[in-house]
């Protein structure tokens, strides 16, 4: 039966969910302002004024009238009853019920101690990677890492590791065993195909970092965003430092550029990237938008969205026929000698090296996994923190090949440790994973090339929409996969995408 | 004897200051965000969210701890007795008890509805103005007029006529007998100088109309703002339909600009005036920002301080003598021929208009008694409504030589009696009287040009902060003018510094 939406005891929680949602909504506007526009001196004073809001947005949930409610009506679901809640009102229910099961199980005093520890740790990180000293930051990662295992452990409901916790907390349902599978599969076919590409001649790609106007360029990705389906009615594209998506709901939702005057690839990749995380929250419909399940359902599978964006569609040949005499057209002289082909060509090469953010389709994931064995052996293993930077370096060496000569390069470059984000990494190669999924199944239903080619993006943008975006968080994962391409995850798509990829790319 | 600020309860007011301070700041950057860069489409979604925001910065502070709390200690500071309490926590204090009282005289029903006709009143006055059509706006103005009377006679306190509460909300000790003195000078010693001069041929001032690319205008009105005192490491400068000045605390100091192609002036002197505005914040010192008496005192001492800097300082040749060359240097083509000298003059010439937004230096005022008659009629005759707009009409036509041929050129121009805003508007004539009531004090204390001429004009501006910015809400106008000038506001520097001042212009 479906709900009427007139429960009393969720009428009663209404008005603590409105405080929570307009906090919410503040501390990211304050966020996002941060990023891209306040003023750098307004940073001591700004932060004294979101920890009030974080304060409130905290209490507005974690108190014990709306504690009481969420059990009971939890129980009523559980128990079947009629409870006239509809689906929106039960996925609220549920999770909020999450958000206390995940902190009841951890005694107060140490929580505190713990956010006390993640407020202080991208700064002890920062410094550390500017001194480019990993023993500034040892001390930190060392108690990180004891409290996020203590926590684990306090967690663990039905025997599973510590370490699946954890992973289970970015993707629901996913843990090591479904991952050792994903990684080793992709370790077999990957590894080996980078060296025999690393013996072949490097492709001609130099074009893309002759000079390129940043004006022009500005001009050229708002174009993209919007050619790719960002309404700019509903959403705004700033600068700042690094490319990020934030967004205040699903009619306020932002994204930020960062342009290099000798790099036309960097600006263009990241505007459809992030375009791709921004049409994910433009695409949640309202009855969803500003509540507990609006928003993306999961890390995985809102970086699946972005990743899609970027290489299967961006990096596509069929994409780039109708607007590249355009990017030509912008700009005339840099690009004058360079066919649809070579450029299709340059943006698609591969070449391994040390830094994540800036790894290519292939050697992305390869990235992930390094992180992914460190953490398994951090959590499974006890491995000593003191260790981590030599077998961060051997792990690059064998899988990459390429070795680190410094720490900011090695295992400083990230900050996602330093808040406490252990088991987050792996979303990212899962998002990869995702996509190929959700492209082999697309392609079955539609001719992707020819789409593409007749400038009608939109027919695969409204079939994410309509696959995956509408759900919020009301599904899972795996949940929407199986209604989409009718199984769950499945990495095999993925790695035959790569391998097929880039074995015709190289002439291999 | 000096507080130690350890007063026990004072210290349990503390959480409530904070998260009043942080609702207000967070209203404030949704507000300029609002104006500067949100997508038209996250209107309503913003405003709820901005509803409960507003709704919690509410119950912050009126709630009945706090209140208690409030009426204790002002209740002891008054008896004399030794609280503790520091200059800040008294002023404090002082404040708040000011604001409940204001609400206390007023039936909760009765506010409830003000409140909501506030809301409505806005677009009710858009819609009228779009369609030039006074009678959409006329039941609200009405009804906005009788509770704002009605209102005001619940809060009279020692037989003061209505009209006079509402003038001393806005600037505290002001009333009808100081303000009819100080328009009927201006009106006596402007209106028949007014004349006067639109017998005089009109001076050159075409050239400030030619084509002025907009990134030129952005680039220079960038360099004036910083020139005149505007921090950019605590200061913002965006574009927005009106210019307009916000911030969040002393080091977050938001000020915007509007540019026209075909027009120089309007950017420029609307970016030295918000730059006024914005010193002022900047200027506030750190144990007063982000407190109920961190800001400006008044409206109108805002006013003279934006006023200030546009006029006084802004339209000086004395001011433009070190940096007209740089103007010349960013515009060559379009002021090649213009010397100092014709561009002082342009700067500074007067043509009574319509529109008060538009209005000079010498005419702004008239423009604000028009407005200023019609509340006294309004509140002291109970001047029918209907009949305003012919009112309004008349007035233009006798003290400015222009009449109205239509309502969005004459009543319907201004937004403020569509919030419930009347008494608001003396405030700027006051501004610009309490500007030349400074200016006459600062020339005793400086040779003005002189500094001026010597690109010094961070001397004026740290008088400015010593004098008027330091003390935030802790003093009143008077009390400010008083220490400054030795004297409270004497209307009569601002007479005469406009009739000497246009004498001369015009050659009279």
């Amino acid at each position: 039966m479906r709900g009427d939406g007139m429960n009393k005891d969720f009428e009663n929680l209404k008005p603590y969910l409105d405080k929570s949602m307009a906090m919410n909504t503040a501390m990211a506007l304050f966020g996002w302002d941060t990023e891209t526009l306040a003023p750098k001196a307004a940073v001591d004073q700004t932060a004294k004024i979101l920890g009030v809001i974080a304060g409130e947005a905290y209490n507005s949930i974690m108190n014990d009238e709306v504690k009481q409610t969420v059990y009971k009506l939890s129980e009523e679901i559980k128990e079947g009853k009629e409870t006239g809640l509809t689906e929106v009102e039960k996925g609220i229910i549920k999770q909020l019920k999450k958000d206390y099961e995940y902190l009841e199980k951890i005694p107060e005093k140490e929580y505190q101690e713990y956010s006390e520890l993640q407020a202080v740790g991208a700064s002890r990180w920062a410094e550390a990677k500017n001194a480019d000293d990993f023993g500034k930051f040892l001390p930190t990662l060392k108690s990180l890492i004891e409290y996020t295992k203590k926590f684990a452990v306090y967690r663990i409901k039905n025997g599973e590791k510590p370490y699946d916790v954890l992973l289970n907390d970015y993707e629901e349902g996913f843990n090591q065993e479904i991952l050792d599978k994903f990684f080793n599969k992709l370790k077999e076919a990957i590894v080996p195909l980078l060296k025999k590409i690393k013996e072949k001649p490097q492709v001609e790609y130099e074009f893309l970092f002759k000079s390129y106007p940043v004006d022009k360029q500005k001009e050229f990705s708002g174009f993209v965003a919007e050619y790719l389906g960002f309404d700019m009615e509903r959403g705004v594209i700033a600068e700042s430092e690094h490319p990020f998506t934030s967004n205040l709901h699903n009619k306020d939702v932002r994204i930020t550029n960062h342009f290099h005057e000798n790099n036309l690839e960097s600006a263009i990749f990241s505007v459809i990237h992030e375009a791709g995380h921004g049409i994910y929250e433009m695409n949640i419909p309202d009855e969803l938008t500003l509540t507990p399940v609006g928003g993306g359902s999961s890390m995985g599978l809102h970086e699946s969205q972005s990743r899609f964006c970027e290489n299967i569609i961006g990096r596509s040949k069929a994409f780039w026929e109708p607007i590249y005499g355009k990017l030509v057209k912008t700009f005339p002289e840099q690009l004058k000698d360079i066919s649809l082909d070579k450029f299709i060509t340059a943006i698609n090469r591969t070449e391994a090296g040390l830094i994540r953010t800036e790894a290519d389709e292939l050697t992305y994931s390869l990235h992930i996994l390094v992180r992914y064995e460190i953490e398994k052996k951090i959590f499974n293993e006890d491995y000593p923190a003191e260790k981590l930077p030599e077998l961060w370096n051997d792990l690059y060496e064998e899988y990459l090949g390429v070795r680190p000569t410094s720490y900011k390069d090695g295992i400083l470059q990230d900050i996602h440790w330093a808040g406490g984000s252990f088991g987050y990494f792996s979303s990212y190669a899962l998002g990869n994973a995702i996509g190929a999924q959700l492209y082999h199944q697309l392609k079955k239903e539609m001719n992707f090339d020819e789409v593409l080619r007749k400038g009608e993006v939109s027919k695969i943008i409204n079939w994410l929409g309509e696959k995956v975006h509408k759900y919020g968080k009301l599904k899972n994962t795996n949940e929407i996969l199986l209604m989409a391409t009718g199984e769950e995850f499945n990495a095999d798509y993925y790695v035959e995408y790569l391998a097929d990829k880039f074995t015709k790319e190289y002439g291999l």
